[in-house]
């Protein structure tokens, strides 16, 4: 962002983020009709925002995101913050809800072109929500935030997707509390993956939430409700140098409105959801602030397997990369190339609707991305 | 907003408005299937705008607002002014008609989190339109605008819906003339609701429009047209210390295409439709500059009853409120709370889709708003 | 645009485009049902753009269109732009592809209202894709670019419609490499319209591309695909004191995947679709840089006519224009009068849908567009 404006209590900023994607996608289904594989080049994000403020101790963001590949352009950040407390801050508005280190950290800060399943929202994790958070006061040693949210969920059985209110993808809400708390030894550090010749610093960060319908929406206008669900994870991050390790663990437990008529994706015959998520990765710059090699795994495992089509899928979803990332200038100006090798997987990619015969659940596919990126 | 630049013939200004609000919706169906409350906490508006030049006597705005529970961003003010004339100024885009002191007075300089029937697009206030605008020369006394637009509505014959050509609302359009006149004894003040330690003003305006359908859409496209409409009102403002002081009537007649197959909504047997509105409201600064106590009174009166569910609701539906405003920094940063109690209700509200069971037209209906807003 | 920020690697640059246009058609189905004729004032566009960097030698363009009656912004330029090459420049994103003059002029500095069917992406002309495009460094004499774009169409046989990945119309994609050149004898002139009392320039333009379907989406998914496209373009631009003339003539060639059930729009029997388009307008300054008047000619004409209604229309479709153009500031601020005299026309206008008859392919329309604009 560049400071356009700052005298007395008034101040303006204006940043944005531009990301050209191209995605080739592979799949394991050769033998069927229709190509199993298919490429896009889209726009993955395309944001700005304006942040500022003309009252002492407020100011307000306003972020959209024109990028991806739907017509509707999304609201990003979008809250007033006030920092006129005795100790910390508070935030009222669209904010990313205080869990999942890889989903706190920026899209533009990130080692893998795309986030993994610990950071994605379909999965468990609440991304961005309507609601109030406390951040406590910076501390070098401990960081904490914890905060109360209207939180929405696009219906499904084959995932657990939380969606913001502000997006059209959420269909019935319900009330979120949730908390996290960073601990870091030898000094605070900012929310970015990679290590720019960086001094050693340790994180581990701990949250949980809980979320229960608000039953507003009856069960015949939206089917397919949870009726609760519950996420706790564990996180650690490392750097030192031009090194950096990310690791992460999370489980999560939701039941449904009213049981099950049938097992489906992620829920049991009970009506019951149970799985976790896993990630670790590491990333060395071997040539310093120029060229980063990464390479990760992560993973997604149902506790009673994924149902589909009549199965019951009992394989864990893992999925192994690498990349290289070549920087101009930081996490301003990057080029980004990751290889992700899927197996048993349970959710598969269509490269935008690109491919006509995308993987079976269960079976391997591949992709390949490059991003390009600017930052303002 | 802030300007940014400013150096000649050449500005820029950038300006913002942020307001999630909480909503709680009470309605009087107890007895019935499925739940008569429910709550909604959503970005009320999140607009930003750019307004500047690079041209002697012209500029230009750009207002969009990506709030509300749309996916579909919505222009708001997106027009020319010209300057260059004897005397007076002209607009020429998409700006708001001269027709209701209430809703020309700005979203964020209202005493109630909403505005009442007499601001309200669906009950025959223009909002914005398409058009061009001939506004006088400020003058301390007597302010004044005319205009022609090509104005749309929202077809249903429960309500007048004008919207702007700008929106995917507006199904049909018509030609317009509206004008308005503001007279000001002892001088002109700003369209703002709430005194903060103000000299005592008083303002009493005039206004009336006229639109006739341009018969570009068959009815064959779209049913239920109305073919005339005509509106008049009167309002008054009093501004003193920290007292401030609103009222308005207006009336409204209208004939629809070709009469109407049966009574619905505000339109009668014979396909005709006349109904007035009605606000007065008072504020109160108990806490000079901080806190405000708001009241106020708003009807909705059709002159023939309210015809639904094959019955006629001919009682006026009633609107009493109370609110509570904190300022932080006047309408730059403020928290308001307003209670609204609706009686006899024709039109109900359900928390953006989240009541099962909204009210039944005729019925009561209480509304609790709670807003926080940060202008920029 | 304005420059709000420039020091050292950082910049920003902020600018907008308002175009409200008044648009008449009036059609030549006086007998039908319904009026041939009709009327829309609404928002041709509604532009503005952030353009910035933080990197040397790196740039980003966010540009976004609010206007037009789709409800949906629509995303135009958004690209990086790495200009540390030895010689020339490289552009990554959704940019527009280098292919037309007409095209390539800039909307807000056109002489007609309108693009004509030379500048037009119904017909033929790629218009911005998503892709990489490397331009050659500034020469005074010869200008080039080349480009690789994974380019989309909107289905439909009755025209070639390029669209970009970034709009929702594109539904099926392939890969495209386009290349232009410009030759200047008397020097290098700016992509504009219209002269201003400007030394004599010449320009001759040579432009070409090639687009093959990749296959990526069924014909089950979305029909009526083409499976190549190719286009040829000349074009010259003349500028002399308040003089100036632009002229260009271009062919496309085409086929369809396979074949065709029966000839449709400008696909024959055989499944193959060719067709030329041409332009020459020519404007005078009546009033040196205040008044200019225009007048021009262009024309589509398929090889083996257009297929529609159980008919093959072989006339050529004709228009026949001439405008006013009042210039308060250049093309920062103008209005414009265009008058098209469309004959045997095989594309239609609607007025945007408030035409109930429009004309009959093959019949005349006339057209009036005014426009008012003001640049930032």
């Amino acid at each position: 962002g560049i400071t356009l404006y700052e005298e007395g209590d008034k101040s303006l900023e204006i940043g944005g983020r531009l990301q050209p994607q191209y995605r080739l996608v592979d799949g394991d289904n050769e033998g069927a009709d229709g190509s199993d594989s298919g490429d896009d080049f889209f726009l993955r994000r395309m944001r700005f925002y304006i942040e500022g403020t003309v009252t002492e101790n407020i100011y307000g963001i306003w972020q959209v995101d024109f990028g991806d590949t739907s017509d509707d352009p999304e609201v990003k950040d979008a809250f007033i913050n006030y920092s006129g407390l005795p100790m910390g801050n508070i935030t009222v508005g669209n904010a990313k809800v205080p869990f999942s280190r890889e989903l706190l950290t920026s899209s533009k800060r990130q080692q893998f072109v795309e986030r993994t399943v610990v950071g994605d929202n379909n999965f468990g994790v609440p991304d961005r929500q309507m609601g109030v958070t406390y951040n406590l006061n910076d501390n070098d040693m401990v960081q904490g935030s914890i905060g109360a949210y209207q939180a929405g969920i696009d219906p499904s059985f084959s995932k657990i997707d939380f969606e913001s209110r502000v997006s059209s993808d959420a269909e019935y809400f319900g009330n979120m509390v949730a908390g996290r708390i960073d601990i870091t030894p030898m000094g605070a550090f900012k929310l970015a993956q990679g290590a720019f010749g960086e001094d050693t610093k340790f994180g581990l960060g701990l949250n949980a939430f809980t979320w229960a319908n608000d039953d507003d929406i009856s069960e015949g206008d939206i089917q397919n409700q949870f009726d609760s669900v519950n996420g706790y994870g564990v996180d650690a991050a490392f750097r030192s140098g031009y090194f950096s390790m990310d690791a992460g663990v999370q489980y999560f437990d939701a039941d449904t409105i009213d049981g099950a008529d049938a097992a489906t994706g992620v829920v049991n015959e009970d009506g019951d959801a149970q799985f976790s998520t896993y990630l670790v990765k590491a990333g060395y710059m071997i040539v310093p602030s120029k060229l980063e090699f990464v390479a990760g795994f992560s993973a997604l495992d149902p506790d009673d397997g994924f149902f589909a089509n009549g199965e019951n899928y009992d394989d864990m979803d893992k999925r192994y990369s690498a990349g290289l990332n070549y920087f101009f200038n930081k996490h301003n100006a990057k080029i980004q190339l990751t290889y992700e090798m899927g197996r048993d997987v349970l959710y598969t990619n269509d490269a935008n609707g690109q491919v006509e015969t995308p993987s079976n659940i269960g079976g391997d596919q591949n992709t390949l991305f490059l991003q390009f990126q600017q930052v303002l």
